[in-house]
């Protein structure tokens, strides 16, 4: 159990998109840091690290952008759309690349079985919020 | 719900701590970089930031220290105990710092209340780490 | 003086992009992620606080986004040109941002007017790398 | 050529070292972030990954200390000495570890000679703060 919908709604600042939708995409990203930095290290002390490099710089790049982007979602006041929108596109795409890498040695590494279930999860929370149709005006807007 | 204890348990390496202590700590972790970064940047929006500077400046460090602590305690791969130990010293002071701010402002903004609430939590995470008899050793031996 | 063009061109990867401009923008990048850094910091022991509360949490901003940014750009292998892209789209902003407000205060504090200079310049070396042809392919391609 | 000294010149806060040490410490550690995240990729694309691991491993965790340690060196208001103390100490012993890893490989690689050199440059760098006798003072007060 996290506090961060609670913390959300204490907030004095609010964004343009559903709480509970922001706080599961927030839980979703740490969870997601949080699996890729424990599976590109699993994958450093596996004796096939030779096919494993693809995974370990996957999930390295994967949890930097997870972290960068939770924080951001944990920060209603001075939100630039702009910027979270390119963040979020970030994160699905760096998810779902660490997610198909996972799955191909998912049957021989339980970590990476469960990085991919964590990456997929992650990449599902961020598109809930790109779909939301604050982000579709601004894509009308900006032109991208 | 988060992947720590799973992720911790499938990989190749272990640490000479509780697996269920080490993953409580992680979580602890992350949870609290998620409200100490929404506690800031609630502070930076609320009418009486005068009185809330410290509170903004410690939350931000905290938030900083728990991740970095979070990341190396998901890496038991070339695991250091001194660089783990005094990371886990960092946390330890920064969360006890955080929450003794927080608590000033609990009665005015409930974003404190569940801030100090997590930085406790964390803090008590970390501290169950520290007194493991691992570190006690170290701590002999580094005359530390 | 950095080594970062000397580690660039030590890499057994490359990118599609010229190694000179790719390490004046990571310079760029830490430098701004280091102003911004004591930027906010020094806005929260200034008596006016309460007009720099944008200027803090756009510099706070600003250097995740740098940091982030001058990490991926430091990673040639398995690098990911749509991810790259954004992160470079959301740093370009982050810094205009953050030097535009800075620019409201450089009269009175040096610390911005300093701040506002290292953003500018990491603005328009994150944009010389936008400009790449490389860049403009991609846009093309993903139709954004 | 940084702004370090230059910003934390112009701060509204003092911390109680030199200024040109503590700037010399910060920019050691952004450039030690820099050289330690190339040399983690660089060895990721290299044909003996085998013997890189720990080169992979070391060097990866240096980048995050680096990276922590200069943004609170960064900071001079509200500053913590024991929570400082903790990430140098961490700060010098990763340094140090990366640094002798790296050597091992320098012959071999050039992205690991630089590494090395990086490496021993932060180390020292925050070994010239840890010597200063505030933090011996802070030694004795907490008997570490």
């Amino acid at each position: 159990m996290t506090y961060t919908k609670e913390m959300l709604e204490a907030a004095p600042a609010r964004v343009p998109l559903s709480t509970a939708d922001v706080a599961a995409a927030i839980d979703a990203c740490l969870t997601c840091l949080q699996t890729c930095t424990s599976c590109a290290n699993a994958d450093l002390a596996e004796p096939e690290i030779d096919e494993l490099r693809t995974c370990i710089a996957l999930c390295l790049s994967c949890a930097e952008v997870c972290d960068v982007t939770a924080r951001f979602l944990s920060r209603p006041a001075h939100w630039e759309p702009f910027i979270v929108h390119r963040l979020l596109q970030a994160c699905v795409r760096s998810c779902a690349d660490s997610a198909a890498e996972c799955a191909k040695h998912a049957n021989h590494h339980r970590h990476c079985a469960i990085c991919e279930k964590a990456c997929r999860e992650c990449e599902r929370a961020c598109e809930v919020l790109l779909d939301d149709e604050t982000f579709e005006e601004l894509q009308k807007l900006v032109g991208a």
